[in-house]
């Protein structure tokens, strides 16, 4: 995901990119670049950081006179942030300049053949195959180049595109990745996403799969992919500028919760091949994950509640003893790392201080560590001995949730690679777990489906002094990640309790109206959760239950009930996670909290 | 611990016995007896179980008739709770007939001694030796009889004797165990504590050590073990009736957390011999306890905490990897016990429902098993392959004081001898561990003597709505009791965080005011913690630092300051959790709750 910007036209057009990119900045912020057309040559600023580096290397713009322009704001995906990986992206005299947002599925196999030809690569990155596939094409007509690399390109890209030898013109083309046009007073102006244009046009084209778009300063022409022409209709955006940031969504939190379908999705279908789990860039050998003896998850907030469910998932389906370890805690715990131990820290951001320093805790005793990362290039990605990425995008809001559920994917894609290396899941079994994966994003997206259902209930409690989250197993895993969904951004206190350990003393906390959310995914577990929600039901709780649809039982012991579909026993967290997100999110809005920036919390925790 | 009552005058003796059994039942309740002369012989009842129990067998005592009786109910220290080993005692012809509370340590000498002679000995307690003994002496002149067995007998005991042959007499003694003796209108009675006797009169004779009383039902005289007669004053009781049963203190929780400084004492004193750690009931060669490659540690609530704690301390002393539960998770949790792993379960009662039911999983999954108990002869001690005592006494408050604090030596005790027997500890750092733990006595007293101090400060937040308990490492596990403590009496939504993990969503939570506790004893996280309570400080809290009398820095950081004496870095849960305790008393009591029986919470919880 990253976020990419054009402008031809005639105002100048550096100034013009950097204010679209500042609204696309939730797209990306590794690193940020401009190409201009000067006049005489194409002039190319990039730099790794945030905006504000490439607007004060730019003197907001000033310094790159011009009025066609492309511009880019990175996620990394393929090659760490850094200068030279940030866009745009050259051929080798600098006459064809290429921003990309997207993923070159064939692009290893696309840069040997131009290697072979000739070509230098400066980067690690797929787009730069872009701009030297381009180059080869290129015979005097852009349109038909850039027809002849969409025939050879696999993967999803909207691109912006600059020829030297055309510099009245602008293209633009897309496949998976969004892409919008639009006519300015002055000119035309291409963007990844409607808040980058607002300012300039309410009246936007949606480029749809595969079309190619040719601009100059006063006219746009759309073709397909044979280079005939098209007709498009405009449609007029009616957000304000701060929803449409948000892409149409309240808060980020929403928009992010929506985004999970999708967070799944990319997060394991590159990983699934011909049926087998095939994590690459775990490195380890089948004989190096036979000989693991025990699994160190380490983490902070809500990627360690990860790892109290991964705990569950390593030692039922692949019996490798499991540890969970806050990050601070460990870090300063003197720990006894057995050999054969395998250590995972699990971070959003790869920056998260405790975790970091717990990383290199495990390292100097001579673990071996594998980072569980979404932020590619972050320091935990780079000092992993491995990194798996998850790969749910940019997460703004403070509180996790593609994030977190993209993490339980890759730590569930773990477990069945693990599992069935050692032999504790068969062919089949295998078969069915991943068939059960692929049903998860329509299953969360059903449930995000319900939210009013959600918001109703949650308008009960907003005057909640005290909620109380339980479940066994499994369950108490989602319910540690469902309380501190609601406390942080709700400031209710809310606190989650192994349901058996509830009588051991906090029981007493319970009044006449408390909510009591009681989770029960696991079959085996259901009669011993309704033992433990009749106690708190007796002493006057209101019980919420979030269960599996065929568990019509609890009716019997609840208040109210939520079901999610059936899965597998060891996914129930990737879906009753959608209600909890929910009831947190609603109840926050309702008492009119700042949902996305909660109050004294930070969204990387970069600090002790 | 037990409590022993006699009578002797002109009404029926067994209603009088059982009425003051019924007052004493806080110093015991495994077992309970009677033993009374019905004018041909002395008849003797006892049983296993509840006070009531004895109620039913003797029709409320109306089945023995006698005017002569003595009566005991037990806290089984030396032989399980059943019939057999329920007090009175007898010798063989059931002439001389004894109730006893302490303990005598020589009894093992004395018992092969006796057998020697020709006796034979039914139970397997201590006391059943002084009947044998007292036959052994025995030529016709109970006082002499009595003197020599004195001599003989090293340990502690309060005695209430009867001899056959003198029925118009009942003898009492006592060495180190209470006892007390008083007239009453119609005879003589004499009891282990003043609630058994206030119905009857408020004039009592407190017996010294080694002093020897002769009642009749007019006359009372008092001996010296050389059988000088004594002159005493006696004392006039202003208790009323409520108080007395809880020994002069408030509530039991308050007696409780005073009688801390012995349950240390008898629960190392034992086990410490010639400078080294004798734990005879572990029943583990050397070469045993260096095969361990694994420590479990399952239980509920406060001794869970007590787990959490030790985790530090073995892995730390004796560098064995530790694993804490829940038992209530673990019991379902289809847990991998590697070869090698011993499981220890702690629990007061013994009878912890589901520490009971992971004791049972644990075996039948083949691993070794540990019980750290303090009701001899309850479940969990019978069930697990060997048992480590707790020497508290019966804990009658629901919220747990000194069961928790002697659960805590007995687990230090574990790690000391473990690391030493590995290797892991030389003996001057033997030495000096001992050295520290001898003195924890003394200083757990002199915390308990700043009650004011704490109550003072606790009556600021009689309306605390959150608070929050943070430490890290040591510092957190009492983080965790401490919370426990206050919320189950007060019930105020308190929380323990590891403090480094506070920042990941429930600092949200600290609003102008919010009380943050924070618990630093491990010198080398003084400078984290410092920063943790800054952090919380920024945002409004108010901070109460308990720390080590050296660190004063901290007052910078803290609005308020509780001193906990210098001790070992891995002891200082038994000082710290002191304050925290009358913290959590002092606010309970304020706040009109019922301390000793917090609402919804049983004190064994024998439920899943």
């Amino acid at each position: 995901m990253c976020g990419i910007v054009g402008y031809i036209g005639k105002e100048q057009a550096a100034s013009i990119l950097l204010d679209g990119l500042s609204k696309l900045e939730y797209r990306g912020y590794d690193s940020a670049g401009m190409a201009v057309y000067n006049g005489e040559d194409i002039e190319v600023v990039k730099s790794k950081g945030r905006l504000k580096v490439l607007s004060e290397l730019t003197h907001d713009g000033a310094t790159m006179p011009g009025t066609l322009g492309i511009g880019h704001t990175r996620w990394a995906t393929h090659g760490e942030p850094s200068d030279v990986n940030a866009h745009p992206h050259c051929n080798k005299d600098e006459s064809i300049v290429v921003v990309h947002n997207g993923i070159i599925e064939n692009y290893l196999k696309l840069k040997r053949k131009l290697e072979d030809k000739g070509y230098k690569f400066l980067s690690d990155t797929d787009t730069e195959v872009i701009a030297h596939l381009l180059d080869y094409y290129y015979t005097g007509n852009p349109l038909q180049a850039v027809t002849k690399v969409m025939h050879r390109m696999e993967g999803s890209y909207a691109l912006g595109i600059i020829f030297k030898d055309h510099p009245d013109e602008l293209y633009a083309v897309r496949k998976d990745s969004p892409l919008i046009v639009g006519h300015t007073k002055s000119g035309s102006i291409i963007a990844s996403d409607v808040p980058a244009v607002l300012k300039y046009t309410r009246d936007v084209f949606f480029i749809e799969n595969e079309e190619i778009v040719r601009m100059t300063d006063q006219t746009m022409e759309f073709f397909t992919v044979d280079e005939e022409p098209l007709e498009k209709k405009s449609t007029r955006i009616e957000w304000d500028v701060n929803a449409a940031e948000k892409g149409g969504y309240e808060h980020f939190m929403l928009k992010e919760m929506y985004e999970q379908p999708k967070a799944i999705t990319d997060t394991f279908s590159p990983r699934i091949k011909e049926g087998k789990i095939v994590i690459d860039e775990l490195n380890m050998s089948d004989e190096e994950i036979k000989a693991i003896k025990k699994i160190m998850i380490v983490a902070c907030g809500s990627a360690y509640h990860t790892g109290v469910t991964s705990k569950y998932i390593l030692e039922g389906l692949a019996r490798i003893p499991v540890e969970v370890d806050l990050a601070s805690e460990f870090r300063y715990r003197d720990p006894l790392l057995e050999e054969g131990t395998l250590v995972i820290i699990v971070s959003q951001s790869g920056e998260t201080a405790d975790s970091l320093a717990a990383l290199r805790e495990a390292k100097a005793r001579g673990a071996k560590v594998l980072g569980i990362v979404n932020v590619v290039g972050s320091s935990i990605a780079r000092e992993a001995d491995n990194v798996m990425y998850t790969w749910a995008g940019p997460e703004i809001a403070v509180a996790t949730t593609k994030a977190y559920t993209a993490q339980l994917i890759a730590e569930y894609l773990l477990a069945m690679k693990f599992a069935y290396v050692r032999g504790k899941l068969n062919d089949a079994e295998l078969a069915a777990l991943i068939d059960d994966m692929r049903k998860l994003p329509a299953q969360v997206e059903m449930l995000l489906n319900n939210k009013q259902k959600i918001q109703k209930f949650a308008n009960r409690y907003l005057a909640a002094k005290d909620i109380f989250f339980i479940g066994r197993g499994i369950d108490y895993a989602i319910s540690l990640e469902g309380s501190l969904k609601l406390k942080e951004i709700s400031y209710i206190h809310s606190e989650a309790y192994a349901a058996g350990e509830l009588k051991h003393g906090t029981i007493s906390l319970i009044e006449e109206g408390t909510l009591v959310a009681a989770v029960l995914t696991q079959e085996e577990l259901y009669k011993k959760m309704i033992s433990n929600m009749v106690e708190v039901k007796t002493r006057g709780a209101f019980v919420l239950a979030v269960t599996n649809t065929e568990n019509t039982e609890v009716e019997k012991a609840a208040d109210y009930v939520i079901y999610i579909p059936k899965t597998n026993k060891y996914f129930t967290n990737s879906l009753a996670i959608i209600p909890l997100q929910l009831f947190g999110y609603y109840v926050s809005i309702g008492r009119g909290c700042d949902v996305d920036k909660p109050r004294n919390l930070a969204k990387s925790v970069t600090v002790e």
